[in-house]
């Protein structure tokens, strides 16, 4: 099939276009997009945008745009997403809690799976269906249950012996949410930081006429 | 001063470049970072990188790149947020009392200075410094206080009328975590999207040798 064929030999430039695009679909409500609107999330050019996506097919209808559900669906398969993905929560404070209350990940195909904390208290509680394990069961736990992302919302002080534990366990993909920064050979660790969106709004907000 | 007298000028393309590279700077903890490498997050090439970038003066030293602090209080000045940015939590349930308890904004010029919920509970507590009011205190407070960004961490059912109430009480800025999609005319509303550094951690682990 064209589409693993080419899969393979994806430039890494192209799979990153990709991602960007896809995050785009995945925050739009309206059924069509066009290629400018897609660039003018990223600042580059319309022609960009048509020549990456139509690598792969013809997603476009002349006038209205891409189907967004459609492209959205078929830049998941090209970038090998298009499957399930089981998260762990590591830290059940405020912020784990609040992921494990989340339900909104299950659309997009994250599903959390548990939570882990060492607070006695907190643990054999079942939050949103998900229960919540002592840290020391991490181990015992991943060998019999898929688990391809850890978030680690634990307090920065003990996030990097815990991420360190966390790649021992076996898991390849770590979401640190929290201040401490660290990379290890054996996973995949990505900082999440909130201030993200922060910024971009004040960006908005400061180029709008709105404040001006 | 050419900054300023550029920034009036500056079309939307670059605006949306520079800041797609403030946050990259914003989340590099090494001292230096290449034109490379900040084309290498975005999928685009080194060239327009280097091209924006020296619109506004010389930043990079050959063969080590950019001062990565230097050029992100740059780009700050240019993109015109280098101010402080009052932020309100409307809605202290588990995300809201996260952000509350948060302190990590204030590096990045980000000040939560209080907190706005319904639950009688709730109201007059204080958390980390800041103080949790009734939202019908919101209008008052806005007269009182610079408030520029609200974020909504209130449940999705309630979320549409307590925007338009925020909104209404002369808030520019509404970041919304809520499920709920609204745009009002008076305001910048942003959602905020949890889900996208999972999707994009997904396409590092599909992509990645480790999982193949």
């Amino acid at each position: 099939m064209k589409l693993f064929m080419l899969k393979n030999k994806l430039p890494n430039k192209i799979v990153t276009r990709l991602s960007l695009y896809y995050q785009i679909l995945s925050k739009t409500t309206s059924s069509y997009i066009s290629s400018q609107n897609i660039a003018s999330h990223l600042g580059t050019n319309s022609a960009q945008v048509r020549k990456d996506i139509s690598l792969f097919g013809q997603f476009g209808i002349p006038g209205k745009g891409y189907n967004v559900k459609k492209l959205y669906l078929n830049i998941e398969k090209i970038l090998g997403i298009d499957k399930s993905w089981n998260v762990v929560i590591i830290g059940c404070g405020n912020l784990g809690s609040a992921l494990l209350k989340y339900s909104g990940f299950k659309e997009q195909r994250f599903n959390i799976i548990a939570g882990f904390d060492i607070d006695k208290n907190k643990i054999g509680k079942v939050i949103n269906n998900r229960k919540i394990y002592h840290i020391d069961e991490l181990k015992n736990f991943v060998k019999k249950n898929v688990v391809d992302i850890a978030a680690i919302t634990v307090p920065s002080s003990s996030a990097k012996e815990i991420i360190k534990y966390v790649a021992d366990c076996g898991i390849k993909g770590i979401l640190n949410f929290s201040a401490t920064q660290i990379k290890l050979p054996k996973c995949i660790t990505l900082k999440f930081d909130l201030t993200i969106e922060f910024i971009r709004l004040a960006c908005m907000l400061a180029n709008s006429k709105l404040t001006q």
